[in-house]
């Protein structure tokens, strides 16, 4: 059963801090698992990765036979539908040009002293998309995750996706084609992300990493994390509805619902001011879970993880959703951005009720690779920004450096920096001479 | 011996690989105890951080004692000799103007569908800063871990600084007073980032944690993060200087050892285009070597990582560096904005022979927080950046899910995720009515 919190009640402080700090997945220790993965990938390449895919992918590869070819692909893109077709290019197209806006500016000036000072950003040289297989091969992520990538300007994206029995999901196939990925190899799990990380003689190493995975997968990009650069570690997913009276229960249901149905350990919230839509959305939601094709997994979700809160006013509304800092946020309200202006943690906000959760997963334009477990508190969603670099810029000048060159000297004196000290004397001294 | 190569050399590449690779640090493995001693803050809270910091800093505090009082920092401020006052306030102006350009704008637009879209920038609401105790009690880190966290409007920053034997560095309190640190406690280690993440009865948990620190304060930052968000885990620091023959061997015999002076594992690298350069900054160093205060240090970190590589030309020079991805890059040339273009992974570049990197470490007004390890392939020295997240916003009209609803039903059916294109549906029912 859901709870049904008041948040008026005596006990909803005790029974809302249950609900925040609920854990909601239990990761199998894989730790040493993948270590052992990792270092057979170090030690013997192509050779691990191929008795790797035997053993987990049943699937006989070759160095060769590694790398999905291009007939392939083009195979797969000709067998997509049209109308599907259609819906990726559209995604695709909102995606990338969601995305270009966020290309930061390089910046250059000169300050009074004469120094010129400033940033430039440059794109990674090479990144790596994980895709998972089977149920969770989903053609959207590898959208979000690649369009951003291309947009940044990485020269070369090498994607790895595992083929169980040789199986692959066509429409992966033809997303990573719209979005412009370099190479794709068939292969997946821990071995996957070491391969990516350390390079192989048929994969060459990249530098980012970026994509979801299982626990596993997790893990690989924990212990390769230093060596190369990786996005999140991304928890179960998250949806919190703020909802006045004036909403279709049935819309709120089905919103709620669009979370629980990804994993038995995904959060389904609902906070209304008004008590008898949050009775109404619990029924909508009852009756919807008699039909859904994925009610087992959407029941268990939202039975173990679901709530609803009713509280006297949209403040205390916005203080609720800023302790829970949501994944998702839907403001289903009169007027949805004087709310959002009161939310400071979230990391994608839908606003009105028109702006079901789902327009965001597909082609809204934002990127659907969100941060979750709270972490909205101090991180963002995935960006151009996660596969460039800044590079900060200084040119002195012998003015600048008479100016300013003096308190550097003070400073590290008093860190007792020598030789910092003296690279600028030495300058100085020049300029007395 | 410092290694000594000509990259025209047959044996070169080996050569440059065993530098590139050379295991610099052997960190203690103290993850055990680390985990110990989070787990104790987390269940002890204060008592816990007390007695921690008895053991290892033979300092006995009380939960009133822990925070630096007011008083103390005035009096510690007090005691700053004028001249090191203004030197630290000119830092201190200076890297708040730089930072101050790194501010992003929030977006917002309307596209052709009616959809609105865009992003906006917050604050996280509290961050931690740890300052090293000791000798790496560094007043300039302080501005440079403090300072952009003011500059992106954190509310609240909280500083932690271990005070073995009761003693504090006056600089250091002086520092944070000048950058607007909120709150100063004398607590340091792996409890006091366990303190910071988890929160205790005296200290109120922060969201993000930076700052450099021990391979305990390394191994606590590691644990924590997901918890809380942190910067990079930061190596030991490296210098790499590009000069043609034109330039005073001695200045650059400096700026190669104001890295070395830092750390036994610090590195230091010349690359010239002109062999009689290199032999002189060679003869120099060695000078230099006889009289520096801190010159066992820069001697074992020069001795064990130093190198002088002479290239044929400045493009080769360019694509070394590229491979080593310097944490700090001087470039002595006399073109050196030509030069710099053709460099895309560096944290920080130095431009011309009047850009000593000492002068970066303290005024420039770049932050000196910088990618070590090759990290800067993928990753940035610390900004504004590091103390702000984005939520992206979207909203849609009737028009808008008219426009792209379907394009997101199909998506969602061709991924089994039937709840998802419901939602869309429900909302485009009510449009046909």
């Amino acid at each position: 059963m859901p709870v049904f919190l008041d948040a008026t009640a005596p006990d909803f402080k005790a029974a809302f801090e249950t609900l925040l700090t609920a854990k909601r997945e239990d990761s199998p220790d894989v730790d040493e698992a993948v270590a052992r993965i990792i270092a057979d990938v170090r030690a013997r390449g192509d050779d691990a990765v191929i008795a790797l895919t035997q053993t987990y992918d049943r699937l006989a590869l070759t160095p060769e036979t590694m790398q999905v070819s291009e007939a392939e692909i083009a195979e797969a893109t000709a067998a997509v539908p049209a109308e599907e077709m259609r819906a990726l290019e559209l995604a695709a197209d909102r995606i990338r040009e969601y995305h270009a806006r966020q290309t930061p500016q390089d910046e250059q000036w000169t300050d009074a002293t004469g120094a010129t000072l400033g940033w430039r950003w440059t794109p990674v040289a090479a990144a790596g998309l994980y895709v998972p297989g089977g149920l969770a091969s989903y053609p959207s992520s590898v959208l979000m995750n690649a369009i951003p990538a291309k947009v940044a300007g990485v020269p070369r994206l090498a994607m790895v996706v595992p083929a169980p029995d040789g199986v692959l999901n066509p429409l992966v196939l033809a997303a990573a084609q719209l979005a412009g990925v370099d190479e794709i190899y068939r292969i997946g799990g821990a071995q996957a992300v070491a391969a990516l990380a350390y390079g192989t003689d048929t994969i060459a190493p990249v530098d980012k990493i970026t994509g979801p995975g299982n626990a596993y997968v997790a893990a690989a990009k924990r212990r390769v994390f230093g060596k190369v650069g990786i996005d999140m570690i991304a928890g179960p997913s998250e949806i919190l509805v703020i909802a006045d009276g004036d909403n279709d229960p049935d819309w709120i249901a089905l919103d709620l619902l669009s979370q629980a149905e990804h994993d038995e350990s995904a959060q389904s919230i609902l906070i209304t001011t008004d008590m008898a839509l949050g009775r109404d959305v619990y029924e909508a939601v009852g009756t919807r879970l008699q039909t859904l094709e994925r009610r087992a997994i959407a029941g268990a979700s939202w039975r173990d993880f679901g709530a609803i809160i009713v509280v006297p006013d949209l403040a205390t509304a916005a203080a609720l959703s800023d302790r829970i800092a949501p994944e998702h946020l839907e403001l289903c309200v009169a007027d949805p951005d004087a709310l959002s202006a009161q939310i400071t943690h979230a990391g994608a906000i839908f606003l009105g009720q028109w702006t079901p959760e789902a327009i965001g997963d597909y082609v809204g334009g934002p990127n659907h690779v969100l941060p979750t477990a709270r972490s909205a508190r101090f991180s963002s969603g995935l960006s151009v920004l996660d596969f460039l670099k800044r590079t900060t810029l200084a040119r002195m000048t012998p003015g600048a450096l008479r100016s300013i060159g003096p308190a550097a000297e003070t400073l590290a004196r008093t860190e007792s920096l020598e030789a910092h000290g003296l690279s600028v004397t030495a300058r100085l001294n020049k300029l007395n001479d």
